[in-house]
């Protein structure tokens, strides 16, 4: 028989009793504030045509690079759990999948998905026994039937997890359909999209040329021509704000700037985009880039977000046969100082411009970012990211930025997520990790209580309205 | 109705009672003991010409980096904080000024600067009302009213703090008029100089010049001849021994250390002094003087210290119209073993040689710093420096390197500060740490409560006291 | 008369009564289980001949690095210490260098040194009285009269220690005389060795010439060309699995690899083995040879240990007049995520390939390290390294690296110490602090109780056998 599942009220919170104490009574404060989630990567389609989901596998499992990246790394083959490869799905029993996951699932303890999915088992599901082989059927069954249900279906979910604000991204070849069928279909949940323009200003990623054509023929702009490609960018970056958009979000290998003259930039451009270029030149163009994008916020208000630092696909015989996003990233060392500094050289004193600096490498949380921020008024920092969005990568990004620039050059949290079922309990683990923070801070008398719950409402609502912007009057409210 | 400033007898402390009762009771033992500032930007004519303060704006806002960079990252204008600029003091009313500050003190939630201030209002000023927007004419004008007393003149504060020793830092091109009219005046306060070369050995600085010209004048050398250069330094070390320094202070961009031949340095200095430099050729004579005052240093026992890794005046737009030091200095990944070692190799078995390092690049802290002073006679670690002198960043520095380094490597506390108001402030948030720290050790079983208590005293008088060879007989001392 | 030395029972534990409870438990279920030893330069010809040690000085103090690079650190000549020069053992009475130590124990404060000694002044020696001045001689005598019991003779002690699997290292041009004996000798301690060739793979080592010359005797092939290299290095591997070794070692200055094909080897090997390199020459081909080696064990099963980034012998002048060895390795930056994508690219989706990854540079715990182990099946971290092996070391790297690798990435402790005494010592550190970290998690309701202890037996024991296949059917079984 499987142990049982609990939650317990108190998970999360720090062991010294006074401390937790203090923690609790801050939660209890923040607990159901409404969610606000900036930046994430769910699917817009969900939301616009309200499809039931099918099975645990196929939501759970196999799109999360989390869970299956750990799971390859003891040895377990991805077509035994289902992962599509470049030919597609693979012809893998889901219940099987879900199976062989069951009784893996100890690989997780002391991860952050497993304090995830234990919440989504127990909270949305209201699972009350552990997930371990002997209760995989259950499990399995026990999901399948509730997805078939509405209250399962995407909006009532969203509706049921109190979600204020949830921003997708898209590229910059993408029509927002989906975003436009959310808006036609008289639906008052607010989903709206992030422009994200990697995919025509990597010329290095492989899907370069195609995204460039589409890229094209949505804005009528002669893309190939400096001028023309700038337009372009104007025009996209005005239909993402129509769909709602308050953000860019751009994710490149680093986080370097440039400030080239235009005659610098016409010479590069035409050299990139006719595919003759060198990787310093491919780096080049997207520093270029990030100048032209800071300029262009700064014009149109649309806050920035500068995500730098993965090494893209490190695994090149499973990018051979399976392709992107496999859960072969890794985290690079990442310079911000020499990096942003031809950027700021050009925008840095604007108190118009918005930029979140978001980094894998926690070394520049206390060396460079908390200084960055601490000065430059265009500067925020966003949350600890992807690998360190966790308690102790949370607990560490506090305590490693708070003293030099404060919580108020911090923006709340970010989920960042596309398992959207998790998306309660990231926020939740978030919350809790900030009480006990601040509840740290009251025990040491190093703030008031009053203090600690005015910023308690601050890092889970006040700081993310306001740094991006979300209840400004926007073109699309505007509009409406 | 402001609310209540009360400094709890317990702040900073550990929150688990049994540690905390260890920590108080360590505390207890250092709490009163004199104050041994080594290390600090305090203006020595203050003391030597004995005048009052002013008012809260030109004393505690204006002057202090820590506390503008922090507005002016959150879009207010220096002019609004009475920030000076290249034309001088702005035209804003010093009372307004205050106000802004008082209505943005919430920023500091977190943050050492608040500690600090807090201290400073109660302990020194008696305050007991909080700073907030209802009380800042209070504030304004009840700090108005007390500086205007002899209480308040800097040697009566001198006095009052028990300090025992402060080193103030002035360059090869400063007289020490200062330092030689308090010697005059009879006071007994000891307050003495560092010597700072960087101004003549920085050719990337833009006041090298006038620095040089200075520097020939005070010493009768011909300081564009490279052994009339290094004459120039040996007099001027010996006019600030006998004006009572022990330490020289060295403020450069990396680590870097040269070993260069005679005559490669006459090559080096001859195209460095000419203007006709790369910035490979600045870096390259900066690392040659290291070695250069290294074995001055072996020669005359003048302690040294080495805080490289600063960008200075990182932005642009405002080292144009405000010139250096305005809180736009950002820290730079730092390397120590490679950059050492050529002045290791010449110097690093000298016992005579004693050089102590800092860092801004806490990643240094147990991967470089604390094996090097671990193992080399001539090292020593100095504290958590600036962005890291702090609560969380004295307690990564004591985990990251006592391991490795123990604590007899380290120096005890610098306060680095040009606030002198809150010198007391700082020393007690250095002890209050250190305290913690050892309670923890204790609490583990890891260290005798006695040797605790022995190594409370240590970290705040002991090594302090040896590391900077204050208590050795001085050419000042010989002569009086 | 001397302090009490007594060792606390709930010593390294956390402080919260609570945690500590739990941690307390957990221990107790471990703290009696044989110790596992895989990774270690304990001296076999101990076990081989079972010869008595003869005295403190010489047996604790003078063959290990961290205690006297720490008493040289603080100006005391390494001759006081007895401790070798190039010209053999100086002329210093062992008991008058026992008492300088003595004098300075306290340097050791906060040190897991002082741990480790205060474990086997009182576990394995008897002593309830603390050393110093006034116990020196008696410590010195005592030691003297128990070393020469049998009871403490090597092999003795290694079963009163319950050690039930020792690895030592040897270079591939060692005839594993001592691991020959102590097989004919029929006594049943399993002490096995452990491949390290970087003697013949490190052309800038100053012995690799006759190490090669060696290397030739031993294995018969033509070790000048690049073919008979490959096979002598399969014959040695072949001896030391014979000899009952499971594991390769490979102590880099970088975790530089490299993927050249079979006719750039041979032109960069001709190159490098005629004298006629370049250091990035001997740098690409250590890189090269660690895919090599790669492949090889991805032949035979040997796992692979890559202890990367230690700067060797950084002191000129200590490695001219004492040789290498000496206390001055200093730790350097590390990049993982470049420097092993070639091998990775070759070998990095096999199951059969078994590589631990080691760091002297924390910073890429979370960052490089763990993303990595989290991904490829073949990475696995090894436990915190050398100046790492420490409480705040291993807590460290638990935090840093469980969120994204989880456990079963890690592979249990290694001593990887010479001093064989500390053996017990440090693996008794270990599990108290992993113990200690177990709890946190319960307590933080982050696991339940029972994966807290399921998990201390892994930590303890289940991981460190499995990852170093050490109950794999070896040939050393096979052919008994």
């Amino acid at each position: 028989m499987a142990r049982r599942l609990e939650l317990h009220p108190d998970r999360l919170f720090p062991a010294d009793p006074t401390t937790r104490r203090i923690a609790r009574d801050l939660y209890s404060g923040v607990a159901d504030a409404p969610i606000v989630s900036p930046h994430g990567h769910t699917d817009a389609g969900w939301f616009a045509g309200n499809q039931p989901w099918t099975d645990a596998t196929s939501l759970l499992l196999a799109p999360d690079h989390y869970l299956y990246r750990m799971l390859y790394s003891q040895g377990i083959a991805l077509d035994a759990l289902a992962i599509p490869d470049k030919g597609g799905v693979p012809a893998t029993d889901p219940r099987a999948a879900w199976a062989l996951f069951a009784a893996n699932y100890h690989l997780f303890r002391g991860t952050p998905s497993r304090l995830w999915l234990d919440h989504v088992f127990a909270e949305v599901f209201g699972f009350d026994v552990a997930l371990e082989p002997s209760s995989a059927d259950l499990y399995f069954d026990t999901i399948a039937e509730k997805l078939a249900t509405d209250a399962f279906r995407p909006r009532a979910l969203f509706d049921r997890f109190r979600i204020d604000f949830l921003a997708t991204t898209e590229g910059a070849q993408d029509d927002l359909g989906a975003h436009h069928r959310i808006r036609e279909s008289g639906w008052n949940g607010r989903v709206v999209t992030t422009y994200r323009p990697d995919g025509v200003v990597d010329v290095e990623h492989e899907a370069f040329v195609p995204a460039m054509t589409r890229f094209a023929e949505l804005t009528g702009e002669d893309v190939y021509d400096w001028r023309g490609y700038l337009a372009a960018h104007r025009k996209r970056r005005a239909d993402f704000r129509a769909a709602g958009a308050t953000a860019t979000d751009h994710g490149h290998p680093t986080a370097a700037t440039a400030n080239l003259s235009t005659a610098e930039c016409e010479t590069l451009f035409a050299k990139v985009t006719r595919g003759d270029w060198t990787p310093a030149d491919a780096e080049l163009f997207r520093a270029q880039m990030l100048t032209e994008m800071a300029g262009m916020s700064a014009e149109d208000g649309m806050v920035m977000q500068i995500h730098p630092g993965s090494f893209r696909n490190h695994n090149a015989g499973l990018f051979a046969s399976h392709g992107r996003d496999k859960g072969a990233d890794i985290p690079t060392r990442t310079d911000y100082v020499h990096a942003l500094k031809p950027l700021l050289d050009r925008h840095g004193n604007s108190t118009d411009l918005s930029i979140i600096l978001f980094t894998l490498d926690e070394s520049t949380y206390a060396r460079e970012l908390a200084p960055l921020a601490g000065h430059y008024p265009c500067l925020k920092l966003g949350p600890s990211w992807w690998f360190h969005d966790s308690p102790e990568g949370m607990r560490r990004f506090r305590e490693a930025t708070t003293e030099t620039a404060g919580f108020y050059n911090t923006v709340g949290f970010n989920d960042d997520t596309r398992a959207f079922l998790s998306i309660p309990a990231r926020h939740d683990v978030a919350r809790r990790v900030d009480c006990g923070f601040l509840a740290q801070l009251v025990v040491e008398h190093r703030i008031a209580d009053w203090e600690a719950a005015d910023l308690a409402h601050e890092l889970t609502s006040g700081l993310v309205r306001r740094a991006y912007r979300i209840d400004q009057p926007s073109p699309l409210a505007a509009a409406a």
